[in-house]
């Protein structure tokens, strides 16, 4: 893998089965992927055991690959009210996990990753994991998707934060 | 406070803007109250910062009063899907607390904790409240409402497993 020496984003997939994350450098305009993978739970254990080893896992996987942000999807909706008490438990984990590192945490609605990503905010998952591939210059989609998933956050952020930074400096 | 020497249960009513807990000892028939209270968020924060200040403010809850169990109630349904996601943030964040302290971690249905501190599983907010401070000996209900809440779980996880107990010598 290419050695770059930018700042370092890890975006995170939450979820209570199984936590996708990504890790990035950006350097001027050059992405470089750094590690991805995901973070499972013990399946049929007790909730509250199952969101301490995604918090157990995420706490060492930032330990080990450093980012100084991570970027997480902003969620607003959910199928349904279940989905949502799930989803918002493990999110509120992932949330606890980077901010007891101490590292920035930004989020990004769906609708801006997909767009940020694929140029058209309502690409299909595959479209978005394709494109995933493309930009990293990976020969295909990483796998799992959830760390296809996690790494288009962090793609999302670095775009945002590079396009933000050309605007302050044309002011 | 009249000192009993028996299990410490603390229950836990998980929110964003404040979490309640509430810490019982419980010796034979004996439920005496130690402490209650709530940890409040900076209301106006980002949201990963205030579950990190309801994160830290339990866990030194947690150190401060060493229960050996928490119980919190079990969550099912939530008015709408964004008050779902909110709640479950609080909530996987109060059980990744518990977990991390190696406590053990009950789930009560709501209707179970009301039919176990009032006798009736649809009883209201006021009337669950007063029958906790009848319950502990208090004068008048534990305040702030969240502390009460809290309370009830506790309460409710005594009840509960007093009865187990005596059906199990029962048999």
């Amino acid at each position: 893998m290419p050695k770059a020496s930018g700042v370092r984003v890890m975006g995170i997939d939450p979820g209570t089965q199984a936590t996708g994350f990504g890790v990035i450098e950006a350097a001027e305009r050059l992405l470089t992927p750094i590690a991805w993978g995901v973070v499972r739970s013990p399946p049929r254990a007790p909730l509250a055991e199952r969101l301490k080893a995604m918090s157990d896992g995420l706490r060492e996987a930032i330990a080990t690959y450093r980012p100084a942000i991570v970027a997480v999807e902003d969620t607003f909706y959910a199928r349904n009210v279940k989905v949502a008490l799930t989803l918002g438990q493990a999110r509120g984990v992932a949330l606890v996990a980077a901010a007891d590192a101490g590292l920035e945490i930004l989020t990004y609605p769906a609708r801006t990753i997909k767009q940020a990503v694929s140029g058209y905010g309502a690409a299909s998952k595959d479209q978005v994991q394709a494109m995933v591939a493309h930009i990293l210059g990976l020969e295909e989609p990483p796998r799992p998707p959830d760390a296809a998933d996690a790494l288009a956050v962090a793609i999302c952020h670095c775009h945002t934060s590079t396009m933000q930074a050309r605007l302050q400096a044309a002011q």
